[in-house]
């Protein structure tokens, strides 16, 4: 008897549905077409000489402790130097409130594994990341979700959600993916007060934190809560804070990691113990070395120019072409940039027209937006391709776009 | 309001306990310690040098490829490698049957979440490798345990259990963890061809077949699976395949592989993009390069000669010095050795005055066996001590329990 994997087998996977930006950049791989579709740092910046410099000393030094089972919770040097920035940054942290992770995507997984059970709620901003919306969907997470204007996230209901018993907050305050919006100091005090007033954590993800090229520095929402604490060794406040070596280093290394309680820390590492064991110690060797000389801190500099070259080109390349009818937000940091367009424009329409005419890909609003809407609204991102590709591919979308109004009108 | 990580977020996690191993891990890390509880390869044998060439290599013609986002199936050129590689062992295998994992344990765990909702039973053999029974039972997995023998899993009782509606049956066919037994050829086809008949998939983790250092290589389940296929350019039969290059180059690399039909492939594929995104590309292309020249399997005649001889001073060791009451294993490969003792001795109050007394350490059977029983049994790794260290930690071993029998008595 043959088995048929989509009927038998269905059950769990019909919650999955594949990542739309997966897909996505499968289709928009081929040379000729400008993507504004991924999520993808500038590889132009990764440092490649230093990678095989450290690869080099890590392997000539600790060979066989890179390359054999190690530890769940992570390589406890790496472990400890992430303990005292944190502690250096404001938030007293041990190394007992550190788990390295696959990734930050995979901290969310082993959130969903620990702390979602079917028709749970967690309180989200809409739009917000759809790699969460993934990882948790597969456990049965349902959304609450609260608009957002430039200040991030708008918390008039918040209370209101909070008393329908969510299991979480999940934020992402810093040039939020996908909308480059940033949370306001102000609205960090407002979340955290009202989560530590009905004892309902705050998952932070905060991948894009050091990625700033204008405007002052924000706490993070770990720190505002942390500030809160009474004296302590280690954090064991309300936030759970994520944090990536991605944006900073290589995403390709798939490092993580999580700053949270050590009572939850403990869970996450049992759970991480049954989904693969550790992370490479080899990889975690050679952040550890990267981060402990200083290279990452100068390194980041030369990632943040480059960023904010490419932005400025992408504002300026949407003041001179895109229809005044279209508004994008102005994002201070990050990957990426927020166009919304009149009622009535399908962005996923537009987006089929611009692959096929014009060779240009973005991500349509929707897939952002759990619970419905944002039909009108797409990411762009400008990390990824040069000032030039940013200015013709804009124009290429301004072309499809104002095809679009003109029919539309 | 602080928040009560153990109350309100206890419910998922009540299912997951820590795994023994790894915590035994912990304890027995002090240098005077004998330790046969984990489950580590010998480090003595790891390729460094072979994975500073390799490493350089792969950072100076493909350095921002390496570091850069990838696609969640794994890098095209090592699957399409591994595919080639199954082809000519038998089973006609395409690009689209396999999937890189972050080690084979996020193939279990990837398994358990897209099969197994709370409930289900599977088929396993007992005892069974623990660090499946924590992946699958965070989803709340059921199990039904076939007892074995010297010739592995005994199936008099299989179509009883297949009449209960399991949604697979586990199988570790080769030098099993932990027993060290393998699955004889004839209960290979007993089980392909039960299985067969009742539509029901073998999960068939394979870790240690290349490990075999005595008698005769046996057919995988996949490959016995597959001579009952009509043609077909890729596989499409009942078997999954787990297999990982943690036993023959590095298990720190945590890398794995799956070999499935293409459809079971897509919901893999789909819920690793949740999970973690997609496995390092530079250590994938370490291992492809290490693969393509040739270079794994000119060093896995080594492992196998030094594995070998450290199962050789143990079984020799065990004759001379264990009591006429205790039994064991004869391992044809792998890194396991299973000692059966009288009813009576609990080898978890063994491991206890063990490490106390004798500084030498075990693991206590019972963690292998989910429905209970195996309190008399325990695992002995062999591969990951010298001879020496083999000899005296059994010696050491030996008397404590002969006073524990002597107790009993």
């Amino acid at each position: 008897m043959q088995i048929s994997w989509d009927q038998k087998y269905a059950k769990r996977t019909q919650r999955m549905k594949s990542s739309a930006i997966r897909e996505l950049l499968k289709i928009t791989e081929e040379p000729d077409v400008i993507s504004f579709a991924g999520g993808l740092p500038a590889p132009e910046v990764f440092p490649v000489e230093k990678f095989a410099e450290v690869a080099q000393k890590v392997l000539s030094e600790s060979g066989p402790q890179a390359l054999q089972y190690a530890a769940t919770e992570g390589y406890r040097p790496l472990r400890e130097l992430l303990a005292q920035l944190a502690t250096q940054d404001g938030v007293t942290t041990s190394v007992e409130n550190i788990l390295i992770t696959t990734g930050s995507q995979q901290a969310l997984d082993l959130l969903g594994k620990i702390l979602i059970d079917p028709g749970d709620f967690i309180v989200i901003e809409s739009p917000t990341y759809m790699g969460t919306l993934q990882a948790w969907s597969s456990y049965g997470a349902e959304y609450l979700p609260l608009p957002s204007d430039d200040q991030g996230m708008i918390l008039d209901s918040l209370e209101e959600l909070l008393q329908r018993g969510p299991k979480a907050i999940y934020s992402l305050p810093n040039f939020q993916n996908p909308s480059g919006r940033t949370l306001s100091l102000e609205r960090r005090h407002q979340l955290v007060d009202a989560a530590r007033r009905y004892g309902i954590p705050i998952l932070e993800d905060d991948a894009y934190a050091r990625l700033r090229f204008e405007g002052e520095f924000l706490p993070s929402l770990q720190q505002v809560d942390s500030a809160l604490q009474n004296d302590s060794s280690s954090y064991q406040g309300n936030v759970v804070h994520l944090s990536t070596f991605s944006k900073v280093l290589s995403p390709g290394l798939r490092l993580g990691w999580v700053i949270a309680p050590p009572q939850l820390i403990s869970k996450l590492v049992q759970a991480k113990q049954g989904t693969d064991l550790h992370t490479p110690t080899f990889t975690q060797m050679i952040a550890y070395e990267m981060l402990r000389d200083g290279f990452i801190e100068q390194h980041i500099p030369i990632i943040r120019e480059t960023y904010r070259i490419r932005r400025d080109a992408m504002l300026e390349a949407l003041a001179q072409y895109f229809p005044p009818e279209a508004t994008w937000t102005h994002p201070e940091g990050g990957m990426f940039l927020w166009i919304t367009l009149p009622e009535g424009i399908d962005t996923a329409r537009l987006l089929q027209e611009a692959v096929e005419k014009e060779r240009v890909a973005c991500v349509p609003g929707a897939a952002f937006h759990p619970c419905g809407g944002g039909d009108n609204t797409m990411r762009l991102n400008f990390s990824n391709s040069s000032p030039e590709k940013i200015r013709e591919g804009i124009k290429r979308l301004a072309r499809v776009l104002s095809s679009q109004l003109a029919t539309s009108r």
